[in-house]
C-alpha cells in the first residue's frame, strides 16, 4: 500500500493500449502477487491468497460431496522412478528441477522436484491395492509443484504455482472414463457457479494432451482480450501408469487385471482467469462467490465523523457480517473517501456502501455496483436482503457478460482463408471441420498462431471436409490464440 | 487395508514392551502414514491427513480470529538470501537440500528448498513496509518445508513436513513480544481444547532456541511413554532479520527505524504427538475435537440385515450428521462385527455404536466408548443429544487423563543425585533450579540425556543453588528426555 499514500490511485494501463500490461498492472497495484528473487517464483500476498483460499474450499467442498478424500505425497520423486514412464518422462524431464545435494552430501540418485505426482502415486497404489475390494480409490492433493519455465507471468504461468491434483484408481475402463468425465462436469459446474466463468469443454487433440494420458478432457474460457485460457483438464489414463507400475489386483473372477486411473488438476492460474475474464480499465471485478470482501464501507469524513457516522457504520458492519457477508470498513483517516472509492474499485469489492451524515438523517446508505457503477440509495432497514439480492445479482450478470462476450467472439468457418482473416483481425473461438491430422493441425499453428483448445465430445458436428487440407473431417474443433 | 483381509487386525506391539515399536506399528496400521522411496518424506495417506486438516481448521479459524491472513512465499530459496543472517544460516544450512539445476541448464547460484521462511519473508517486507502505517504485519503460510535430517520417524521428524509459518511485523519492542506471547496462548488454547493435549509453556534455553531469534518461546507435552514433545514454537525475533534485510520504516515521530518481528510455528508432527500421548495396546485414542470419524456405526449381520438392519443403521447415520456429527458407517459384508470393533478400535474412533435386530426391538443402540470401553445402552430417541454429550465428556475425559499422568511424572529436585536417579529409572519433567550457563546445561545431557525444555517466564520460582553447580540459581527450569 506504501506507494499509494496520498495519492489517488496511479493509473494503470488501459486495457485497449496494452492488454498484456493492463494485467501486470492489476496484479501488482491490486497486491495480489509479487516477484521474488527467484525467476518466475512468485508471492502471492494475502488479497491474492484470500481469492484462492475460496476457490480451495469451494473445490475441496465439491471434490468431498463426489466421495473423494484428501492425502499427501512427497516433494521429491527419484529420477528413476520419473523415468518409468517413457512419454511421462518425455514431457516433464526437460522443466523440472533437480536436487543434487542435501545437507553436506552429494546425492547418490538425483531427485526431482515434483511437476506432478503421477509417478510417486502409481508406486504407492502398487503397494496398497490387492483386490477389487480397494477400488475404487479417490484421492485429491492440494500441493505446489515446479515446472521450469523460461517465460514467466504471475499466476498464469510460474515456476512454482499451487494446485490441486486428484488420483483415482478402477476396476474398469469405463468406470475411469466417467471418473474423468464427472470431474470435469466438477470444474465446469465451479468455473461457472463460482468464477462465473462460462466454459467450452471437450477433449484435447493428441498433441495438446498431458504425457502419459489416453484422452484429456479440459474446459476452456476466453479472456477479455479474446485469448483462450485453459481453465482446468481431466485426464484419462487407461492402464498406461498401471502398467509401468504394476498396479494390480484380483478381480471379482479371481483374474490378476491392472487397474485404470485418472487424474485432473486445476491451479493458481485460476486467479489470472479471474482478473483477465472480469476486469476492467479501473482494475479488477471479482464474482461475489470468490470475493475476500464482497462489501466495503466507506463512511464520510466530514465534521466530528468519529462520533458521528463511524458507530452507524460499524453497526452496518456487524449486521452484514453476521449475516455471513464478507464485509470491510475502511476507516483510515489518511485517505480521502474519493481515493478509497478508486483503491476498492482496482480491488475489485463487487459492492461500496457510503455512510454519511445525509445518509443516516434519510435512514439509509447509498451503494455503488463495481460491475455496472450503478448506485442507489437502498433503506437502511432493508440493508441486508438488498445486499444479498444484489451479490447475486452481480455474480449472475458477471456470467452472463462474459457468455455473451464469448458467443460474439465465436465463430464458424468453412474455408481456410476465412480462418486466416478472422484470427488476423479479432480473436476468439474460431469452430471448424479437422481431419484429425496432427501435421495439419501444426501447419494451422503455423499459419495463424491458433491452437486447437479442445475437440467436441464424440466427433459430434464434424461433417464435411477439413478447413485447412480438405479431407474428410473427423472432429469439430475449437481453435484459438491461447495462454 | 489390503493386507488384513478376512483375518482379524494383527497384534501392534504392547507399549510396555516396546514403545517406539508400537508407534511405528500404529502409524502403518491405522493408515495413517507410509513410506515412501526418497529417504525420510512419508506419504500421509487419507486417514493421517483428514486430522491434520481438522487441526488446520482449528488453527487457521484461531488465527483468523486474532487479525492474521494468510499468503504464500516461494519454495526456493536462493543461497545468498539464505547467507544474510549468520545465526540462521549456521543452524539451517547443514540440513537443506539444493537445487542445483533448472531443466536442461546448470544454475548459477544454488537454490536452498525453504527449511523455513524467514529470509525470503524478510526481503519482501523490507519492499512492502515504508511506514508506521503499514504496521502490524500479520502474516500466515500454510507449507511444506524441507530439513535434510539424518533419522527420521514418521510425523515426529520428517524431511519434509508440513507446517504453518506466521511472520509478524511490528512498530515496537513491546508488540513484537506481545505477539509472540499472544501466539503461544494460541497455540495453548488449541493443543489442551482441540488435541486435549495439556501442555507447559516457558522460554528455551540458549542453546534451543531458534537460530536468529532473541527469545523462543515453547509448549512442551509429556508422552504416554513419559518423554517430553515440542508441541509449537514462537520467536521473538527482535530486530536481528530487521537489520540483515534491512526492513526499515517511518515511525511516528518521522524518524527511520527498524521494525521488531516474530515467527511462529506448528506442524505435522501434532499429528504424532496426538498417537503417542493418547493411544494404548490396542491402537489410536483420538480426541473426539480431530477425529476423522466421531462415530462408527457397526450394524450386526444376521439373517436378511440389508432387509432389518441396514435402513436403521442408515437413518441412525443420516441423524447424525444432519447433527454434525462426523460418523461413517461400516456395512461391509466381508468383514464380521468382530473384525470391526478391532478395527476401528484400532483407528480410534471415539464412539461406536452397534445397531443389531434386539437392539431395534428395543428401540435402543449400544454405544461403547474408545477410551474407557464401557458400553451402555441408548434409548433411540436420545441418540444425537446422548452422542453429542458423549463425545464432550471423552475429549474432557483424555484432557484430565493426560493431565494426571503429567502430575504424575514432574518431580521437583534439589539435588543432582536426586535429578540422576529419577533420569535413570522413570523419565518425566523434573523441575529444578539451574544456574542459567550453558557449560552445566550441556553437562547435565551428557550425565542424564535429559535437555531443558523450557525455563518458566521472568525467572519464577528460581530460589537456592543450581541443582549441578551449585552456583545461585537463575533460572527455574523443566528438564525432560524428549522427542
Amino acid at each position: 500500500m506504501a506507494d499509494k499514500k496520498g495519492a489517488f490511485v496511479t493509473e494503470i494501463t488501459p486495457q485497449s493500449e496494452d492488454f498484456s500490461r493492463w494485467y501486470l498492472d492489476v496484479v501488482k497495484r491490486a497486491e495480489l502477487a509479487d516477484y521474488s528473487t527467484v525467476k518466475g517464483c512468485m508471492i502471492i500476498r494475502p488479497y491474492g491468497y484470500a481469492i484462492w483460499e475460496l476457490m480451495q474450499q469451494a473445490l475441496d467442498r465439491r471434490f468431498k460431496a463426489t466421495g473423494h478424500v484428501n492425502a499427501y505425497f512427497p516433494l521429491f520423486i527419484p529420477e528413476s522412478l520419473l523415468r518409468k514412464e517413457a512419454a511421462h518422462v518425455k514431457g516433464f524431464a526437460p522443466q523440472v528441477a533437480w536436487v543434487t545435494r542435501g545437507g553436506d552430501e552429494e546425492l547418490e540418485e538425483r531427485l526431482v522436484v515434483r511437476p506432478t505426482s503421477e509417478a510417486i502415486i502409481g508406486m504407492m497404489y502398487a503397494k496398497w491395492i490387492q483386490s477389487w475390494r480397494d477400488l475404487p480409490i479417490l484421492l485429491n492433493q492440494w500441493a505446489n509443484v515446479v515446472r521450469w519455465e523460461k517465460v514467466t507471468r504471475p499466476f498464469l504461468r510460474t515456476t512454482e504455482f499451487l494446485w490441486q491434483e486428484g488420483h483415482t484408481a478402477h476396476e474398469t475402463e469405463r468406470e475411469a472414463e466417467d471418473e474423468a468425465l464427472r470431474m470435469l462436469g466438477v470444474y465446469r459446474d465451479f468455473a461457472e457457479q463460482e468464477l462465473a466463468m462460462p466454459v467450452i469443454d471437450g477433449r484435447k487433440s493428441e498433441s495438446e494432451k498431458f504425457a502419459g494420458a489416453v484422452d484429456t478432457y479440459a474446459i476452456e474460457a476466453l479472456m477479455g482480450d479474446a485469448r483462450a485460457l485453459q481453465a482446468g483438464t481431466s485426464h484419462h489414463l487407461g492402464q498406461n501408469f498401471a502398467k509401468v507400475f504394476d498396479i494390480t489386483f484380483q478381480a471379482r473372477d479371481k483374474s490378476v487385471q491392472h487397474v485404470w486411473q485418472t487424474s485432473w488438476g486445476m491451479s493458481t492460474r485460476l486467479v489470472g482467469g479471474v482478473i483477465m475474464m472480469h476486469g476492467d480499465d479501473s482494475g479488477l471485478i471479482l464474482p461475489p462467490n470468490v470475493a475476500p470482501y464482497q462489501v466495503v464501507i466507506v463512511p464520510i469524513l466530514r465534521g466530528n465523523w468519529r462520533e458521528t457516522v463511524l458507530p452507524h457504520a460499524e453497526a452496518l458492519r456487524d449486521e452484514l457480517s453476521a449475516a455471513g457477508v464478507r464485509v470491510t470498513l475502511d476507516a483510515r483517516d489518511w485517505y480521502t473517501p474519493g481515493w478509497k472509492f478508486a483503491e476498492w474499485e482496482l480491488r475489485g469489492v463487487p459492492v461500496r456502501l457510503e455512510v454519511g451524515p445525509k445518509d443516516i438523517e434519510k435512514s439509509q446508505v447509498m451503494s455503488a455496483r463495481r460491475d455496472t457503477r450503478d448506485k442507489m440509495a437502498i433503506v437502511r432497514t432493508e440493508i441486508v436482503n438488498r445486499v444479498q439480492a444484489l451479490l447475486s445479482e452481480i455474480q449472475q450478470a458477471l456470467f452472463d457478460r462474459a457468455h455473451r462476450f464469448r458467443d460474439e467472439h465465436t465463430l464458424n468457418v468453412t474455408s481456410y482463408e476465412e480462418f486466416k482473416g478472422v484470427m488476423d483481425g479479432r480473436p476468439g473461438f474460431v469452430v471448424a471441420p479437422w481431419c484429425g491430422e496432427s501435421v495439419c493441425e501444426a501447419a494451422i499453428k503455423t499459419d495463424t498462431q491458433a491452437t486447437i483448445r479442445i475437440l467436441l465430445m464424440d466427433g459430434s458436428g464434424a461433417t464435411g471436409s477439413c478447413v485447412r487440407c480438405e479431407a474428410p473431417a473427423r472432429e469439430q474443433a475449437y481453435f484459438a490464440k491461447a495462454y
